[in-house]
């Protein structure tokens, strides 16, 4: 559909990859199953050990797509033996046909990892409208079942399998406690762009050794979303194949704990939210054609829920974002943005800084504002803006990246 | 702040400029008062007789400007003797500075026009955040008074020196009957970008030599905005200063007619809307970098105002305006944008058409969709995207522009 011309890797691009360690209860295989793309891996098969829990938070949508259907319908079962992600067609949009096809691919999952289709999880990010041959998956499963691997290369790998337009593979690993047992979360994450024919969709899947019943996953996943996934926006748009998936293997052997607000949860919370933070601003600092990564903080807005309304309007602005692009400290668009978000405001209580710069102050330019040093901050790679409405102590935190030519280039471009 | 340079006339630009006629009670003259610009008129001084009723909607913003503040201020009290418009200043976001420029303004123009201060309307457009110097209007506007004209070049020049980033002027005129009475209704109206440093705002102003009470005038005013300047988005940003005001200077000698919903109003209010259609129409044709016009009609929503969100979300997605800039005809990315716009709508019953190729249909492509019949529609400088939801009988249309690389350009230039 789209020329999918090569697009240069992002200059936001971490400088190294993390190696992400085995995890008990994981194997993984990747493969060619020719959905759509030539002489790539597009095909990730991983296999999760008996006991495994699963949780997920989905897309918005109100047009989902077909593995998305099957994912919350998978989780009303409890347990999880295998993920089969595909890149290059996203099942999306294709009526019947894409719910006959997710019957399949689970069918052929589900022989392979010799489990129940609903213990299968299924994602897919590419075209959407094109029906997906499912019939693709047989053979290639099976074989992946035969041959997982669970080292750093195989979670490299998985992170490749699942790109479309990601200019850089996503993975990010971390370690916790519970209650004196140490326990890892390995999470791998594509995005972002959201849907487009050849373009991506924001994928992202977190693990762990850790025993947590399904209930505590799901309270966990859901809490961490909030503060990370939840807070990254590129374009405003919303794939309708969003997902978030987090897997227990309850490998590690820590005691069960049956409530997610129990402290001996604390260090591992604060693990998955830190990692789940981490991968969505990858996501955001290869948002199509970026070339700066932005942070958006709201403080003194009249509740949380406000202050993130008016943090996500400022970081989905077309002209904030370009003025950015143009390193240009254009606090008037901030304000703008501000105004147009419908939450409570003060004009004349406002302030902006860009980075610590105040530019603006109680309703009109901060007289001490220095452009030099304000365009000093803009010629940053990160820029953080930072607003105080003034008004109560609701705050919010949110990430986006700059709208460049780049993103019109992408998004643009001329069928072939 | 930005570095000004020349952009060329909108291809959406219309063949002719319209020759507006003369309005019974209004006297026009424009001025070069140098707020911003040098060597072009940037002062709209327009005379309005004794008796003249003013109505006006203005911007949703939180953070509107200070002439927003005045302009609705002075609606309370009745009677308009004077408009003032200036551009390359917004005075917006200057705190108190601002009220004090805007009350001076006032008090200089109704020295010049003989009037009370809150017989004055006042409009700015331009750079934000800057204090607008209110003394540069001393003399101006006295001068302006002594001279003003009322015919068709007159009106050109007043369309002329309202512009900041427009390519072309913006004008219509109709005609109309009350009661047997020939009306006229002219207009003019600056666009659109929204608001930036030396960037539009959207103003329009709307006269008519008929007799209508100012509860009337509000009401034709506030019906006619529905249908046609809150159904054009540009980049779905909002400025601080959007102001559209409808002036009747009562001249035409027709009977008044005290209920807007008096079927003796029936033809004005038909021309009204369709003069504010062509306005709004013609902001959009001039959005920054636009290539396209574009029109989106949503039908089969549950109900007008669900279709209308369902619209916006349609007109305001960067992915669906980059790929009509693209001509893609990128029905999956309409999906996305029906889907994220968080009202009812069922994927399986989803239809959507470029001009008159449907796409797809009932929740998948439509099998008899040809490419090239589709590509062919993109190609037009005018592309409509219609969309039917299959749930209820709802109806919207919305118009935009496509999103290029010149919008970046605009908006996104490094400083000078």
């Amino acid at each position: 559909m789209s020329s999918g011309k090569a697009v240069p890797v992002s200059p936001l691009a971490p400088e190294t990859i993390p190696d992400l360690p085995a995890l008990d209860g994981v194997g993984i295989a990747t493969a060619q199953a020719g959905i759509r793309y030539a002489g790539r891996t597009d095909v990730l098969y991983l296999s999760l050990a008996e006991g495994t829990q699963a949780a997920g938070v989905f897309t918005r949508s109100k047009c989902p797509s077909a593995p998305v259907d099957w994912c919350r319908a998978a989780l009303e079962s409890p347990g999880a033996r295998a993920l089969v992600v595909n890149s290059g067609n996203a099942n999306a949009f294709t009526g019947a046909l894409g719910r006959d096809a997710v019957v399949l691919t689970a069918a052929i999952a589900a022989r392979a990892a010799g489990c129940r289709p609903e213990d299968v999880f299924i994602a897919s990010t590419g075209v959407i409208g094109e029906p997906l041959d499912a019939n693709k998956f047989e053979g290639v499963l099976a074989d992946c079942a035969g041959r997982t691997e669970a080292g750093s290369a195989a979670w490299a790998a998985a992170a490749q399998a699942i790109m479309t337009t990601d200019t850089f593979p996503k993975l990010a690993t971390r370690r916790a406690e519970i209650d004196g047992v140490s326990v890892t979360i390995n999470g791998i994450a594509k995005g972002a762009g959201m849907i487009a024919p050849d373009m991506a969709t924001m994928l992202a899947f977190a693990f762990t050794d850790a025993a947590l019943p399904q209930a505590v996953l799901q309270a966990l996943l859901s809490a961490g979303t909030a503060r990370s996934f939840n807070c990254v926006t590129v374009d405003g748009d919303t794939s309708t194949s969003d997902t978030l998936m987090l897997f227990a293997t309850a490998k590690a052997g820590n005691p069960a704990v049956a409530d997610a607000a129990d402290p001996r949860l604390s260090g591992f919370k604060a693990a998955l939210d830190d990692l789940l933070i981490e991968l969505a601003q990858l996501v955001a600092k290869d948002g199509e054609g970026a070339r700066k990564f932005v942070t958006v903080e709201v403080g003194g807005a009249a509740d949380d829920a406000s202050a993130h309304r008016i943090a996500m309007s400022i970081a989905n602005s077309p002209l904030v974002k370009t003025a950015i692009a143009g390193e240009d400290a254009n606090w008037g668009r901030v304000v703008m943005a501000v105004g147009k978000a419908g939450e409570p405001a003060d004009r004349d209580r406002l302030s902006i800084w860009f980075g610590d710069i105040r530019v603006a102050h109680q309703g009109a330019r901060d007289p001490a504002y220095s452009e030099e040093a304000a365009s000093a901050v803009m010629r940053e790679p990160d820029v953080t803006v930072r607003v105080d409405i003034g008004l109560g102590d609701g705050t919010a935190r949110v990430w986006t990246c700059d709208l460049t030519s780049g993103y019109i280039a992408i998004n643009g471009d001329y069928r072939s």
